[in-house]
């Protein structure tokens, strides 16, 4: 399966009727990952058709109210939905406490395991890792300590050539497991079939990148490097370059510019400022710059491939 | 004028597609307050056209998520529509803490001044005066230190008989205002005008009652005795009345017997339970006791006569 982002929110600053706070919601290799909760999030999750109890892992990139206030809200709404099953919540220092707090002082706590991962380092770094999938951060510039997540599929197993193993009788369905491994085949009469005779190549791995608030940053394009995908926060145009800098956010040019550097093979802009009547100004500024530009939009779903 | 209020959002627990959590804005003479601030209450504000500026004055009556979670988000937005003028807040102790921690963390520290004024007591006390209004909390009995908040306008001037006073040439405009506050004229010739020969009574003070989350609590009566309209939170149907007891909530019948006793004017129910799919059923269950009963609901504005 492809990866699959759902984009839940992707305006700046205060909610507004048609305007949601930033939240994605990304679905890889049978992980579903929420990525920032502003305002609202539990809302477009429902309005979405999101069930709750898939959430597991909650990524959130800094600790402004446009990306984390609705987590309070969704955290307390998984215990009155019974939620049992543990939430890891991957964040900056600080939120753990201003989570605690709040739960303290409403006396009420969750019954279920809420494991808070602390992020301080301004390194990138590997904060979640199974045999599937690596999440690291990108260290971000921007007005406080703030991290873009790069979401990675790792190599999967190769893919059996069927019709190549059904010419050997004696190969069966229980070493399949080791061909799809890698390993070669060796027949009774001693014979070596190379494994890449009977296998192909795995999919190759997808990888995205979300890049929230930050100014002009090349520094990260190492770490994004040729990414299928790339979020690129985008808050105002050209014409609001010093604004952009001023606040330490970027202008859908510099995203642009950022994407194309770092050879990626598609941009998605978001978190427009409020200011902008036309959202496809972006579009069309980012375009002149790298081609590939996607605009997000509350409920749109992109499929990553 | 007459009391107005408008609801922003009338149901319990978790926010939903199209059920908002509690908060309403109550107009009375000339003072704006926000009562209970659920998460996304800024957008409902947005919704229904009222001005951010107006609210100076924010009444929160405890500290669970659906009371109160859209408070932090407001403070900021206040922030980034620079505000300047102070805004007051009137919550449980702890608030404070909670809402300067997230402030503090997200280095966001608003530009006007935010004053709390914490509560911790458990007996009614006026926690708002000017010359024309009052506010009292209304201790209530929940799971968490709880208040509901009675708003009383004062008794206003005397009103002028312009038709009695054209009857004495002699008494000018600058006499009003002393007619106004009641007092007496004496014409050149020594004879006194008693003043309510020349004013009529000032209108009856008008006085609202907000009761949110409460267990059946009939130490209020006292408190709320004859107001012109109560809103009492009716979270469950008699049907559930032992789950009401025990997460100390109350029952349609419930808030329409306290009603009753309370010999209030006109009710007002919300805080409707999520389990129920026909709202009307509250209004029918309290309507056998208390026949004055309307329900709320989002966008709805009620006029206190």
């Amino acid at each position: 399966m492809s990866l699959k982002l759902t984009i839940l929110g992707c305006h700046s600053a205060t909610p507004r009727v048609n305007a949601h706070p930033t939240s994605q919601f990304l679905e890889i290799k049978n992980h579903n990952f929420l990525i920032d909760c502003g305002e609202g999030t539990q809302v477009q999750l429902r309005k979405y058709g999101i069930k709750f109890s898939k959430i597991k892992h909650i990524f959130i990139s800094h600790l402004h109210g446009d990306h984390m206030y609705g987590l309070i809200g969704l955290i307390s709404t998984f215990t009155l939905l019974n939620r049992e099953t543990e939430l890891h919540i991957y964040a900056p220092k600080g939120l753990k406490e201003i989570i605690t707090l709040q739960l303290k002082l409403s006396n009420s706590w969750t019954h279920y395991p809420l494991l808070f991962h602390e992020l301080t380092s301004k390194k990138s770094e590997v904060i979640f890792e199974d045999e599937k999938v690596e999440v690291h951060t990108i260290p971000l510039n921007h007005r406080v300590y703030t991290n873009g997540f790069l979401f990675k599929e790792k190599l999967g197993e190769r893919k059996l050539n069927i019709d190549e193993i059904s010419n050997f009788k004696e190969i069966d369905v229980c070493d399949y497991q080791n061909l799809k491994n890698g390993r070669d085949y060796k027949l009774q009469n001693g014979t070596i079939l190379k494994n890449e005779m009977l296998t192909f190549e795995p999919s190759k791995p997808k990888s995205y990148a979300f890049c929230s608030d930050s100014s002009y940053f090349p520094e990260i394009i190492p770490v994004i490097k040729n990414v299928n995908c790339l979020y690129h926060e985008s808050t105002f145009l050209s014409d609001r370059e010093e604004l952009a800098s001023k606040t330490k956010h970027s202008t859908a040019a510099q995203a642009a510019s950022i994407a194309k550097q770092a050879e990626v093979k598609q941009l998605i802009i978001g978190h427009f400022s409020s200011r902008y009547k036309n959202i496809d100004d972006f579009k069309t500024e980012a375009q002149e710059i790298y081609k590939n530009t996607l605009l997000a939009e509350a409920g749109k779903v992109f499929e990553i491939n």
